[in-house]
């Protein structure tokens, strides 16, 4: 119904995650009214996300350079690595001011119905780091929904054998949601609650 | 707390109409893990639309010609105009078929609230489009909340005296609401029913 280059934008922007079409609409108007700058910023921003970020090659989170910042940052302990599902949830951790050690990103969770199993996720990874003994303790945060406590419980079946402490968040989180959706001090009061796995 | 590419994309993306903070982390986590050509793909949608996209010199509409699509189509009578708020309520109103004429987009409603006063709006412009006698029907079709109305019973007052027949779309369009969001019948029995005004 819109001219070309209108219904394009509104198509490219209807493929984001949580964008209707009524939302996808909205932005476009806004767009189209916007001023030039602002909307060459959000290009700028958008291009140069893609040029300049990429995964920490340790960790698998988020990186300008070929090492995440706490994968760069001395002062984390090395001997605690905490496995999350995504580099959003390392943020959500950070912000609890409660972690001073290292992550491990999956990069998802087991999720049979989606056909993720353990080998889509970076588990040989996260054993590649534990080879040169110093890690004592790993910390799972997964999601507090079905597929992460199965990632959870895979993770922690084949560490314990290991000599490694396993871990994972107290409950306190909101059962069936989101880790990133927690707020601060549920968060906090997780990673303290932390409770001995398998 | 992101890396610098990431949190400028987050803050760019929260500038956006409906995007919150979460849902702005939620794209940009999606924008980092997509192909780079979808990427591309929406910043060429974006640039295009700056690029391409103007406004219809004599109604206001969309455009990527000097004149709109409808402004440009012979078949449409110049004998009614329908004056909208907003370009998007035009391609409402196109979707249910009822309207056979041309359009006006005043680029807002009268709302003393954010300053918004007649001379805010394309009001001259459509008293310009009056000035050969060729439009004998105007017909209003602001969103039915207070602004709407009284930016229709300002434009009654104001066009009655010319000696133009001046309708305002039926009630069945749900009060308090968005235009745009009425489906087709609701807003196709508006048309339909549309009541002389003043």
């Amino acid at each position: 119904m819109y001219e070309g280059a209108v219904q394009d934008l509104i198509d490219e922007l209807g493929r984001l995650p949580g964008v209707g079409p009524k939302s996808a609409q909205r932005i476009a108007f806004h767009i189209l009214a916007a001023d030039r700058d602002d909307v060459q910023r959000l290009v700028d921003a958008l291009t140069e996300v893609k040029a300049r970020v990429r995964f920490c090659t340790i960790c698998g989170n988020v990186a300008e350079e070929e090492l995440c910042r706490i994968c760069q940052d001395p002062r984390r302990s090395a001997a605690v690595i905490c496995v999350v599902e995504e580099a959003k949830d390392v943020v959500a951790i950070e912000r609890t001011r409660e972690f001073r050690g290292r992550y491990h990103v999956l990069g998802g969770a087991i999720n049979p119905m989606d056909n993720i199993g353990p080998d889509d996720l970076s588990i040989k990874e996260l054993l590649g780091r534990l080879a040169d003994g110093q890690v004592q303790e790993i910390i799972l945060a997964m999601d507090p929904n079905v597929e992460g406590e199965a990632t959870a419980i895979y993770l922690a079946r084949l560490l314990t054998p290991m000599g490694i402490s396993v871990t994972r968040l107290a409950s306190g989180l909101p059962v069936g949601g989101d880790l990133e959706y927690a707020d601060e001090v549920t968060l906090g009061r997780a990673f303290e609650g932390r409770r001995q796995m398998a």
